[in-house]
């Protein structure tokens, strides 16, 4: 094989190519009807030169899912903490709302043992985790939140909701439901953390 | 059709032959796999017996997972709120982890149109909706939450991190995971909710 940039650039190319076709077919026929044939037959390629990159079928599945999805979601950075979840938790429903990225989810939810997707789903997680610690140091910093909270709980309990309403119930995710999730999370169910009347903090921030 | 004991108790085993028989078909094989000439064959009754009863493999797949799914789940009243909800947490995980209720929540999350399944999902939903209810009507009698949160909000709050964990990131959910969701949803993030030194509560209640 040789490292001449066209070479690599043939590579890439025959790669998205392969990719986007596989990413369609998904959606078209789902898992199970999928078919490196018909993956062969609409990118225009051989199936053998498929076969050489992805052995099976679910690693091309997989690698056309993730190539479809957004793998970092933005950090905000309002000077609030209430404003930040709020904006990043609406940042990570339009990171899964695609139907890429929804038939992502799907396939995570299969009773399917990939390494690949384990990985990716691993990797997704790391990264939406490294977004709320950037959220929480600030907010922390800001004296807005203690510093004895765990990001990745904070992350489960705020974006789960998420995930069911996108995934399981169908219900809609508007500003008003992440605010009020975002609330309900920051000052809890208790009466003594219950000042209900709060304002509607934009930069609300010590600072 | 004859309405005397002996043609109704027929009637009733015949539909648990089928939807027995077609639960664990659904297991074995999944969705796409799934035939109705397979099932007749498994419960030993004739296909055309199963069509006169259920129309579509849709709907025999709907009914086979309704029916082997717990369609209430225990209601707590333990006398604290903390508690009751560990409880309640633990007793919506144990609700869905049987291989029935994923491969129902499977089906949830794939991009089918059946109102059988919004129909299912809603009574599932309200039926935790329901619980919830009853255990913040008691926490509000004893001071424990404030009374402007919405048991719907907070039912979503709570428990969907379990079902992200069941379905999509496949962590393991025990007591201590619940009991730290728990703490996080009664206190919250914000610092002046977060007495951080808070007592093992047990009967910690106002009465």
């Amino acid at each position: 094989m040789s490292d001449s940039p066209p070479a690599h650039r043939r590579g890439r190319a025959f790669a998205e190519g392969v990719l986007s076709a596989a990413a369609n077919e998904l959606l078209n026929t789902g898992f199970d009807g999928f078919t490196i044939a018909n993956v062969a037959e609409k990118a225009g390629v051989h199936v053998t030169s498929i076969y050489r990159r992805w052995r099976t079928k679910e690693q091309l599945v997989i690698d056309a899912l993730l190539s479809s999805v957004e793998p970092t979601i933005p950090v905000p950075d309002t000077g609030s903490v209430r404003a930040d979840l709020v904006e990043l938790t609406l940042n990570l429903y339009a990171s899964i709302t695609s139907p890429q990225s929804k038939a992502l989810l799907r396939l995570a939810t299969m009773p399917l043992d990939f390494d690949r997707l384990d990985e990716a789903r691993g990797r997704m997680v790391d990264d939406r985790s490294a977004a709320m610690e950037v959220v929480f140091e600030r907010a922390v910093r800001r004296g807005e939140i203690g510093d004895t909270v765990d990001p990745r709980l904070a992350l489960e309990l705020l974006h789960s909701p998420i995930y069911s309403r996108v995934l399981i119930t169908h219900e809609p995710v508007d500003d008003a439901f992440v605010t009020d999730l975002v609330d309900l999370a920051l000052h809890g169910l208790a009466p003594d953390a219950n000042t209900r009347t709060r304002p509607r903090i934009r930069g609300a921030a010590s600072e």
